[in-house]
């Protein structure tokens, strides 16, 4: 048996511990992402103590996992399946991990909000979510916004099954949300509705999106925007 | 001067007290309507204490005002703007409106919801609306999702300003949030989708809407959904 590794595919780096080696991988370009590029914070963590333990690789996940005969421990798709162009992707990463790992963990925010100071951050995702798919093609944080159960589903039927799940409220520190919703209270939303969506009635629902948004945070008075909920799961394979 | 009335121009029936004679009007057909129909609806009100100040038109609003030399004090759009088809009958209505009316009044939802048990009702008419955006014609409660921004600046457009306007949380008596969650949470969505949206990612963000819905349900544990606020305001002409 090869040495353990532990692949993680990322495209928002946020690493919490690596007890073993581990492969990286992202498609993104080096400059990608704000306030700080990809590289950058990949940077940080390559200077970190767990630094030693993460090889980068610029590459597109399906593609990596066909040219590379390695087999790993643990995968984790790391708040990257938003970003996927369709829900294809997933199926066919996932239906790649066959045979070359044991264990697939997700991690995704969940769609919902426990805390009132992250309605904002759910409305202005499905708004986000909405545009974009109405798109050519996409640049933004929010491809294919799947929820848990989709995410499930797809799993399933590339014959993985949910080994165990449970949700985690972030701390305040997580900015995604109050990114999210600046970027849909923005003028620039209005400006890319009415470069993409030509129809009026889309574009009506659209701008109720965004000022649904808008409302969600004029009502939290003085608090802050937080980010929603992270859903985490564990699959393994089906029997 | 004509003797005052007041035109209601109702698809739903709420009418919380009229102290003149008034012309109520909707298009909808006497059968429309559950668990109650609107014929069922209007009989229930023209025997109530103030059934006889209230004349029934089956008509559409436009066409009514079109055809008719009267002039009434008050103009009230009561939770019918969602029903519209489109915007520009909204805009066509209050154009119409001028020189047969001194003031409108309107009340709609508002698209937040101020408690926690409302907020699924603010994401089911989200989804609920993109949904019907997508389809030829809909038959749906809610067509034109306007929010109080869209229908204010509609009305400026025509040449209307706010005199005034106020928030309203409703009773827990009041149903529709309740009702539109049901839709929106049933497998009917989910065929509706199917039938209506042939793209992949447009149905996988409606999908995730529903699913967003249904989980902000299942937050709320044993409380039941509510029904968002509604918006009321009240329009002068502008000078």
């Amino acid at each position: 048996m090869q040495s353990p590794r532990l692949v993680m595919l990322i495209i928002e780096t946020y690493i919490f511990g690596l007890k073993r080696n581990s492969d990286a991988v992202d498609p993104a370009s080096p400059d990608y992402g704000a306030p700080f590029t990809l590289a950058q914070a990949q940077q940080h963590l390559t200077a970190s103590a767990i630094g030693s333990r993460i090889t980068w690789h610029r590459a597109v996940p399906e593609e990596f996992l066909k040219a590379s005969k390695q087999k790993w421990d643990v995968v984790i798709l790391l708040h990257c399946i938003w970003y996927f162009p369709s829900s294809k992707t997933l199926s066919s990463i996932l239906a790649a991990l066959h045979d070359k790992v044991g264990r697939v963990c997700i991690a995704e925010y969940a769609l919902h909000a426990t805390e009132k100071t992250a309605v904002p951050h759910v409305l202005a995702a499905l708004a986000r979510g909405t545009l974009e798919s109405l798109k050519g093609e996409s640049g933004e944080n929010i491809r294919s916004p799947m929820s848990q159960r989709a995410i499930t589903q797809i799993a399933e039927e590339a014959s993985w099954r949910v080994a165990s799940q449970s949700k985690i409220v972030p701390e305040a520190g997580l900015l995604d949300g109050t990114w999210e919703v600046g970027s849909v209270a923005s003028d620039g939303f209005i400006e890319e509705v009415k470069t993409h969506v030509a129809d009026e009635r889309l574009s009506l629902v659209l701008q109720s999106a965004r000022d649904a948004t808008k409302a969600a945070v004029a009502d939290l008075g003085a608090a802050k925007v937080q980010t929603m909920d992270v859903w985490v799961a564990d699959f393994a394979p089906a029997v």
